[in-house]
Parts: C-alpha cells; sequence; structure tokens
C-alpha cells in the first residue's frame, strides 16, 4: 500500500503523549474512515519507522497498541493486516430493535398514529384529538405577563425548587381548590408535568404488578395503557347511564381492587356526569370497602347549563379520595401543568418518584402560571372561553340532528369537550366510518380506544372544542355523507365477518 | 334527638331531583358534617314527614336511601340509627403508608436530606450540591429574550408538540452536536426534561429486570439508583487512574452486561478525564463485544486548561454510543432541559416511553433555549463563566494544599465542578468529617454516596462551582479546622468498630 497516505501533519514531538501513540491513533483514524481498507498489509515496521522518522522500537509499539485495539492483525512471518472479519462485523449496524425493551402496544397505536398524520395535512376536520381551540390559548395575556417588567425573573428563580412544585404556585393551587370547598394546604398540592404525568406517577407509587383497576368503560384513552404499564389488571365498570354500584360493589369483593379511577364531572369521552346522590353513595361505598379513588377532573370549569355537583375530593370525609387536574384544557397543553391533590404522605411519595422522572417541572411554566393566577386573571378568562365552547356544544347538536339524526344516537352533554355517539345500524363499525370519513375530510376517535377490551365498537367520541362552529357543522355534513354511502353497504349486508372463532382440535 | 336541625331551607319542590332524594341529602351532610352525631336515634318517618311536609313513602324512601349508603341502620322494632361501628371505623386516618408501593431507599438518603437542610439554613458554606453559582445564571439575557416584541409566542407554540421536542431546537442541537464533529439531524435528537429524564427513560428503554449494567466507581449519585429502579445489577469499574479495560472486558464475558454508563470527561465526583486513545480503545473493545455505551458529557464545555478529547459519540464508527448532556450546568438547572443523540430507532423507542411521563417537555423553556441559541449567545455566556470557574478551582487547589495539604490527597481536575478528596488517615472516615464540618459550617458529600456498594469511604466530593473564590476559601479554612480536631481523636484511635461480623451458628 502507499505509505504517503500515512499522514505527518498531527505529529507533535513536543507533545507528553508518546509518539507510538500519536503514531497509532493517526492510523486508527485512517482505518476508521476506511481511508486504509480492511484487510489491507500495513507497511512493514522498518518501513514505518523511516516515514515518521522515529525508532524501529516506537513502530512495533505502534502496531502493538494497534493490535490491543483490534485493529490490526499481525500474522507471523506474513505482516500486518488491518482486520477485515471482526472488523467488518463491527460495521453492521446495531440491531436497535431487538436491543430495546419491548413496547407495549394497544391494537389501536396504527390507527391513532393514521389519524394524527391525517389530521396533520391540514385539509381534514379534526374531531378526534381533545385540544382546546389554539385560536382561544391566552397567548396574549401570556405575553403581556413575559413582557411586564415588574415581573422579572431572578436568579432564584432559575434554579433547582423542589419536586412538589413552585411553592407560591402550589399556594394559590391550594386556594383555588379551596374555593371549591376543600381544605387544602400547599402541602397538599404536587405540581406535575401535566395531568398524564400525575397519572403515570399514582400508577408508579400505587400498582404492584397484578394488581386491579377499575375504570369506567368506555374511559380516557391514555389512562388503560399507563395503569397496564405498571402491571394492572383492568376492570370496567359501563360508563354511560348510572353509575353501577351494584357491580363495582361486585368487583371489590371479589377482586379486592387497589383503585378506581374515574372522571366523575362530563367524562372524557361519554359526556357523563355523576350525580350527587350517586357521589355520595360511591364514597358511602369506598369508605366501607376502604377503596382508593383517583378522580380526574379536567372539565368541570366547562358547565354550560348550571354548575356541576361537587368534586368527590369536596365531598369527601373517608380521605381515600385523590384529586386530579390539569391546565391543558383551561389554559394550553404546552404549559405542561397539571396538580395532584391527596394526603401529605402521598405528596411526599409522589415527589420522590417524580425525583427519578424529571427532578421537577419546569421553573418557567410555573413562574408563568403562578403570575397569571396571581393577577385573578382566570376566572374572566374561563368565562370567555365557557360561553364560546357552549356555542359549539349547541352547533354541534344542531348538526347531528339534522345531518345524522337517522343513523346515530347521542345525548347532549352538560359540559366538557365530546359527543359520544352511537352507530344505530347493527351492522355498523365506527371503524369503517372512520375509514370514508377521512377520505371525505373529517376525522374522530373509534370508541374501541377508549376500552381496555374492544377490537370495535358501534360508539365514537367527536370532540367539539377544537374547530368554531361553522367548521363543525360542514364536518359533520361530511361524516352524514360518509353514513349514507355506508348505509347502503350495510343494508346490503356486504360487512363480511373477518374473524371467525374455530375451536383447534 | 332534635329535628329542628334537619334544616328545610334547600329544598326545591320544583327541582327535577325526588324530594325524598333532596331530603336524604339534607341529611347525609348532617351525619358527614357530624351535627348528626354516630349511633344517634333518628325521628320516626311519621314525624320526619310531617317536619318536611312530605308523604309517609317520601319518608321511607329516605330513609332507605341513607341506608343504602350506609350512614343509617334500621333496626327492626326500634328505629332508625345513624351507623356508629362502621360509620367509626370508616373516619378512620387512611394507612397511605402501607398502601403505597415501597420505595427503593439507599443507606444515604438520610445524609442527603440532612445535607440539603443544612444547606438550606443559609449558614452553611455549601460544597455539596453540584449547581452552578446561581449569580451567574444568564437571567438577564433571558428576561431579555422575553422582553423582545419579536419574538412573541404564538399560539401554535402553546399547543402540542412532538413528544420528541420542538423541531426548531432539535435542529439547533444537531447542529451544536456537529460543530464538535457529530453527523446528527434533528431525527436523532430528544429533548428531555433534564438529562435524569434521559438517564431515567434510557434506563426503561434498555433494561430488562436482571440485566447488568456497568458504571464507574464512584458515579453520578442518581445513576445508580436509577438503574437499580429499572431492575439493574450494577458492576464497578474503578474510576480514578487509567480506565480499565482488562477488567470491563472480564465483566463482558463474564456477565453480559446490557450497557456501560459513563463520564469519559471531567467525571462526576473523581475530576476523571480519559484520554483519546482510552477512548479508542474502550471503543474497540465495545465493538468487538458489541456492548452499549451511555455517555454522559454535562461538563466538557468547562475546560480550564485545553480542550477536552473528542466525545465518544464523535470517535464512535461502531455505532453503539449514545450520548446524554443537559444545560442544567451551562445556563440554569430550573430550564430543565438535556438531549440525548441517538440513533433514530432509539429516539422513537424512547419518545414512546416519554409519552406515559410527561407527554413532551414544557414548550417555553424548549421555545426560550431556541431563541436564546438562535442568537448565538450562548458561546459568549461559555466563555464567561469558564474564565470564572477556572479561578474558582485554582483557588481551591491552592487553598486545599495550603490548609489542609496534610490530611488529605487530591489532583486538580483539568475541568468540570469538582474536586475529589482522599482522607490520608487511615482511621478516617468522611462521614466522621462531614459531621464535624457541617458543625463548623462547611458541607460536601462523603464519598460512600458514589458507589452502589460501600457504607463507608474516605473520599469525598468538593463542589467548587457554587461560590465565589473567597467564601471557597473560608469554607475549607473551616474544613482544616474540623480535619485538625479530629486528626487527634482518629490518633488515639478512639475510632470504634461498631459493626463487627460475626459467624452466625
Amino acid at each position: 500500500m502507499d505509505i504517503s497516505i500515512f499522514s505527518l501533519g498531527q505529529l507533535d514531538p513536543a507533545s507528553s503523549q508518546p509518539m507510538y501513540l500519536q503514531i497509532a491513533e493517526n492510523i486508527a483514524a485512517g482505518i476508521r474512515d476506511r481511508k486504509i481498507p480492511p484487510n489491507a498489509k500495513l507497511p512493514p515496521e522498518r518501513q514505518l519507522a523511516i516515514h515518521y522518522g522515529v525508532s524501529r522500537t516506537t513502530a512495533i509499539n505502534t502496531y502493538r497498541k494497534l493490535e490491543e485495539w483490534d485493529l490490526v492483525l499481525t500474522k507471523i512471518g506474513s505482516g500486518t493486516y488491518v482486520t477485515g472479519g471482526s472488523g467488518e462485523a463491527a460495521m453492521l449496524p446495531m440491531p436497535w430493535q431487538q436491543l430495546l425493551v419491548p413496547h407495549l402496544k394497544g391494537p389501536l397505536a396504527g390507527i391513532l398514529r393514521e389519524l394524527l398524520s391525517a389530521d396533520l395535512s391540514g385539509k381534514t376536520i379534526s374531531m378526534a384529538t381533545g385540544t382546546p381551540d389554539p385560536t382561544i390559548y391566552p397567548a396574549t395575556t401570556f405575553n403581556d405577563l413575559l413582557n411586564c417588567r415588574n415581573a422579572d425573573l431572578t436568579n432564584a428563580d432559575l434554579g433547582h425548587i423542589s419536586t412538589e412544585g413552585y411553592l407560591p404556585l402550589r399556594t394559590q393551587l391550594a386556594a383555588l381548590q379551596n374555593q371549591k370547598g376543600g381544605n387544602a394546604t400547599a402541602d397538599n398540592i404536587a405540581v406535575v408535568s401535566g395531568s398524564q404525568q400525575g397519572l403515570y406517577l399514582l400508577a408508579k407509587i400505587f400498582i404492584n404488578p397484578g394488581d386491579y383497576v377499575v375504570v369506567e368503560a368506555p374511559t380516557y384513552l391514555c389512562a388503560i395503557p399507563t395503569f397496564q404499564a405498571a402491571g394492572a389488571r383492568i376492570l370496567s365498570l359501563p360508563a354511560p347511564g348510572p353509575l353501577q354500584l351494584d357491580l363495582l360493589e361486585d368487583y371489590i369483593i371479589r377482586h379486592r381492587p387497589k383503585l378506581l379511577y374515574i372522571m366523575p364531572t362530563y367524562q372524557n369521552p361519554s359526556g357523563r356526569t355523576i350525580n350527587l346522590s350517586e357521589r355520595q353513595a360511591l364514597l358511602a361505598l369506598a369508605a366501607k370497602h376502604r377503596l382508593i379513588i383517583i378522580e380526574d377532573d379536567p372539565y368541570s370549569d366547562f358547565h354550560y347549563d348550571q354548575q356541576p355537583p361537587p368534586s368527590l375530593k369536596t365531598l369527601d370525609s373517608y380521605g381515600g379520595v385523590i384529586y386530579l387536574s390539569t391546565f391543558s384544557k383551561t389554559l394550553f397543553p404546552g404549559l405542561r401543568i397539571g396538580w395532584v391533590v391527596a394526603s401529605e404522605a402521598v405528596i411526599t411519595r409522589l415527589a420522590l418518584e417524580k425525583q427519578y422522572v424529571d427532578l421537577h417541572s419546569a421553573n418557567l411554566s410555573q413562574w408563568q402560571l403562578n403570575e397569571f393566577l396571581r393577577r385573578g386573571s382566570f376566572a374572566g378568562h374561563l368565562d370567555a372561553i365557557r360561553g364560546e365552547y357552549q356555542k359549539r356544544r349547541d352547533a354541534t347538536a344542531t348538526a347531528l340532528r339534522r345531518y345524522c339524526g337517522d343513523s346515530l344516537t347521542f345525548f347532549v352533554p352538560a359540559g366538557g369537550f365530546y359527543f359520544w355517539c352511537k352507530l344505530t345500524h347493527p351492522s355498523a363499525t365506527s371503524r369503517q366510518l372512520l375509514q370514508e370519513a377521512t377520505r371525505l375530510g373529517v376525522s374522530f376517535v373509534p370508541g374501541e380506544a377508549f376500552y381496555s377490551d374492544r377490537e370495535e365498537s358501534r360508539d365514537f367520541r367527536l370532540c367539539f372544542a377544537t374547530n368554531p362552529s361553522s367548521v363543525l357543522q360542514e364536518g359533520i355534513k361530511r361524516l352524514a355523507k360518509a353514513l349514507s354511502s355506508l348505509t347502503k353497504i350495510w343494508d346490503d349486508g356486504a360487512r363480511t365477518v373477518r374473524r371467525t372463532s374455530k375451536p383447534i382440535i
């Protein structure tokens, strides 16, 4: 081989690093860059010594070092060669998929990804994701806050803070909670990076693998995999209609579940609200059987007809209710701030777990939210968006009745973000409808996403929060068109049964 | 009992809620508030009907409902009573400690809590925690950014973003990485909520319970519990001094570890930097045995003498190195932004896991950091703080030599935040020194905190970053005082052996 490719440029005889090492690194770089190819024969030591102007011992040491690094191989009586075999193998791409811990995948991961990519195209009217309308985020107020000189960040605001959250914010969150009838102090509050993180941490600190968890069916889409990832087995309590306390008691007696996860007010996705008497009966049952309740409450500020009943947390004299909420719906999702209200023992343990996850939530979000609340801007903001969302709910109800009334049933939710619809045709599936609907430019989430145990359903969820009334109306017209073209197919009985269960003999 | 305590005030005959339920809720509230005490006898149904002006059937239904809620008990032939027994039991405090999943506690949790509370008193000079000096956080620059009208937040900046992070920031982080000799694109970058979160997620996606992980000993304090929480068994590779590749290969052959976690540059806590030739040899060994390396690199920008060698990630042609860093040291910890550089397959899997944890990191921090980097303020900021920290390192070295030279050995680190000291007295322990030192008003972290398997040691870590040189000097004087009073005790052999191992027969 041509020895001139061994460059002399970067050697420094005055360096504290010995020459043999400098030369070895030089050659190693050439081998790695493939300037010196695998299996190439390197020049004899003597020739190398002359080329670099060093002693023969230095040249020998250079090759020894390269051997140590597995970059060259000396064949006695033949010479020194760049390693081919193992060098080649080392260049194989890393088989990362096989090195990673397998990821729990629900059967719906695919559909949800599709939905998201459809929504990103911009042509589809999304009634799928449960996000508020970006045009009514309080961006201006937040900018004003940031631009207000007298609220400058200080150095103390930028360092590590306690895992439980920025203390002034926790104090305000306790006050917010108590306005609705609690008796929380800052010690009962943990700030979390969105209510999803709250749920994740609660699952981590309460669930041992094999524990049972009762959830509503349907329930919040991400709750099921979060509990399952912690090793929980899921028991389902039917959600639309009255609270089935007899079934819950049956579950408790049979399975001794670790906790009940419930969204009592304007439930996602069913829109159901549990009335006061049901709440009291639920608490009595929980107290009797010492059941822990996680009350998820992201929507109670979105009441369109009258105030909702008090939260379970407020009514709870037994002490077993843990409350969870978020600013993702009332302010904006990118804030990533939710909060947990619980006994101090639970907050302390939750913080220990949160330390591993992120030490504490980001200071800027907490500082800014604290300023926003401190200036009393929150109540007015809520009134404004509540009025707008109420109009959207009413427009959606009117359009659904007018355009789709024959094909589906629904009830008008008293609050929250969602209509939960059921296809009336006995042969219908919401997944078929979704395929046709996305083709026509409107999307929603099919019902099976909200259950732990269904592969298809006739239910689906429509979110009316993200778009203004006129867009919602157009979306529902498209939905009606999809329904009418599918109804013919369903009538013709063209729906093939794709999976038949045969006994394996 | 006096029936007048059953208030009539809140009943509404026009309500859609039946009267019996309204009355039952009314009485239930009284029972919960203890206005109607446990075991009290309630008025007969007839009397209740008259009091509320309702039919006898309504009164009967009222008591039936209260029975259903387990609030009252009807004894035939005797009357209706508020439940005492079970009602009493339900008021027992929740035994939260027993309901929670046990928390892994290292033997040092206590010491670290003590340290932290000592530091919070304000009188102690802290050389314990590894945080930068708050007085040199770029708070002014960050405020200016926020106050600059032309960089206003838009609504799009406030919604959900991808779990991998804000795309403009990821693009800039890739560029930052490539300046140092990489070839990353935004697809190779995940923004995480501090490098602790990066480590947590990497442990989650790579470690199955029982897997071995090799770490340096001593190593980053939080790495050990993070890997252990994922179920890993820890193998220790001695850190001060040259890299022990023969031992590493022995571990690989014996235990087939899943990964090596290493901080090659200005290691926390030992200050050790692995030289170029060792880096190349390590990569050759990793390639030969297909070992995954997590390279943690929070300190390489803090070089005080000369540029450090290139990162393992830069030198890696094999493809098995995952790189992790943070802005907690270079900017400020409250930003909660770190980043991971890895193959796209790893980034994708890591994002799936991060979805559970917080959906994505907070937008405001990412947006603000992106602006800061975009304006080119970072390099100048680094130069400024590097100069200041270099002075502090030199002052610490001088003071240690002058005041403590007889009692401990150390080497001067070429970069980073820490001196790793060893007590020379054979009877010394760093925990004894810490007790005396905190009494005299200076704190540090005893060496055993950085090992997976030591209960005491003669090493300890001094952080020179948090305080200016004059304060550091005073801190070291106090340390010297603690040393001199303990040396007498150690000389007298007064150190009692607290634990003797006896065979159990």
